[in-house]
């Protein structure tokens, strides 16, 4: 029986539960989450893009076909060249200047999964940076889709942060979701017990170090 | 002017104070620390090694000559055929078993510090994963100096964390200090201002992603 | 006195001018060249492409700054998304399909040349990765003005190979010329006399694996 | 049907046995081959063991288990504190002094399958790095073998080449050789078909640049 992206996520459902319902999140959906905590959020997530363009540089080095490194360029294109413009504009819109944003320290929970992702492209394969990133790519995507299942969920202009959910279930990033599930689906198909045993845990602590993110933007933490 | 390795430290004081001087080996000087806070330590030291390994392979891989490739495979040996080995022993008499240890998962701080040394390394030369390193290869030094240097420290059997001072404060460990501290002096002679000031970053969140691993160790945190 | 990439070009002296004034490029300007020799350049240099597109990803995760890291970026799509289609078609006039392409084998010196490249990037810093880049980025430039000042060149509709020389005499390529020479300078000006030696060895050996690239053409060797 | 190393051999007959039987070994065992040859081999023989040495940092970088690292540490010291010496010792024997070792420039066969091995570890996991490593790591052994089942075979003290022979048919030598390749089989029982092709790949370019290393022993090249 062929692995799934599913089952990444059932082996460590704890954790993936803890980081898609986070209390960020919650918190963001019902308006009740503090303007500083977003903006602190917003500011680690500029920093954190920055970190994901170069995993996307390792990975297109490290692609084994034309066709992946193509897929690789694009998303660093997207991430450069669209999202971080994006996160600019929507930081100012918050009262965080570009200025700002170019001198920032990173907290401490960006190190450690941004770190973590680039390290575990490094030691191992193409697909061992995927797995790593996908809490990320795939999590923002269902966390959207779960926030808009909740009666607690203000949506429109009644929620500072409705923008945010909106990016998320926008059909573009959906369907980059779902490309990158379909994209894991076909490699994970074809590892044996073992490396998928590898891949669970990369797949684990990735997610625990998005939970620490979201906890870092409600504390404010450094 | 020619830089050292002190301009390193002074460029980030508050963040060097605050980890020669945690809590974490304050109480362990004074006897005051929990024997559950050193256990946790214990554990995540143990893992903190095997990375400590992997970047000395680094450090074997990225060497531009014979000289730096053989120093590498030097404390790459120190750390798998000793450092390890005594790690275990000392380990078992806090009665947590090899087993236990190789079952372990990596806590966040553990996690952040070892893969910022990591990709650090990958990202830039042997000087940048070396300065990533020196937190720890010389603050575990100087911490055995400074709780030596206090009244409040408590030595001999009265101590039940006696002998980790002992082995930080062994004529062995000190050279071992002094020696990475002159191969980065000479490194550091020769480097621009603007090399200094990357440099400088690198050893401030080096230094920060330390602290935490003594916090970790404190609040005994996954 | 700052170093300047016209010291590295001046380092290697011999070997540059053997590199610039190849038979192989030379020929290709009377139009002596066999048509076989460069047809079997073509192929090899379509795999040399992907592998630089490689190059430009580990130059864009190595990046110190978001200006670098954008820069990169501009490489890499330049060279995806506009020289690999460019190159696609060029072969195409000359009855390679790109069927033919995807299946090549790699010869040895196509290996060789790309293969140095991404080591000494992954093991040193970006600098020594645009270094070991140079050779081709400034000698492609350089040949096109060297054989343009040449009363033996043969331009226009009765040199086939006319197209060749007017690509890397376009105004387009030169400027990206100029530009990697300034990003050079601008490095170089601060580096210390032990590390221009290291660099001038990369350039050296990255001059002397181009001068294999126009001999494998030339012999058209596998 | 798990696959075996065996498959990788058989994956590219032609170039092994053109690798095994390479004139270079058999001139070597009958004792035709030129002196310079062999003195010039020597020489590319210690630069190429100083990157098998990077390589084996790289082995313990990557390593996905404690065991992997421990076993790729004992390569690297294997090779450091081990062969280099007996290296240096042997090349003395043939007038070649340590000071000239440490001066040689790289040849381009050195070069090219060096860094294809350290490029191909980098790019894909351990495994990759394996197969990128194992022409040398088997194919010496084998070449022992197979030159001691001639009749043309030379062996004893009318042979100037008898030690280099006797190296590669030692007890400890073949035995290193037969762990490499159970380490291999062990991880080759588990890839699909899809991988298996990629790892080919490698193995047959690895074994292509080590005939061109014999070559260019044979030629005395650059």
């Amino acid at each position: 029986m062929p692995y799934q992206f599913e089952d990444l996520k059932n082996s460590c459902h704890a954790e993936w539960h803890a980081y898609i319902q986070h209390s960020f999140v919650q918190q963001l959906a019902d308006a009740s989450l503090a303007p500083e905590a977003f903006q602190h959020y917003l500011k680690q997530d500029y920093l954190f893009l920055i970190q994901f363009a170069r995993a996307y540089g390792l990975a297109v080095y490290k692609s084994p076909t034309l066709s992946d490194l193509k897929q690789a360029k694009e998303g660093l294109k997207a991430i450069v060249d669209i999202e971080l413009d994006l996160h600019i504009r929507y930081c100012e819109e918050w009262g965080i200047s570009e200025q700002e944003l170019a001198n920032l320290p990173e907290a401490r929970a960006t190190l450690a999964y941004t770190r973590y992702v680039l390290d575990t492209g490094n030691r191992g394969d193409l697909l061992d940076l995927h797995v790593a990133l996908s809490p990320c790519m795939v999590g923002y995507g269902e966390i959207a889709t779960w926030l808009n299942s909740r009666a607690e969920t203000l949506r429109g202009g009644s929620n500072p942060y409705d923008a945010w959910i909106a990016m998320y279930e926008s059909a573009e990033f959906q369907d980059a979701m779902q490309s990158e599930i379909r994209w894991l689906n076909e490699r994970l198909a074809d590892v044996s017990s073992a490396r998928f045993d590898q891949l669970s845990r990369i797949f684990s602590d990735a997610t625990r170090l998005e939970i620490d993110f979201w906890q870092m933007g409600l504390t404010q933490s450094d």
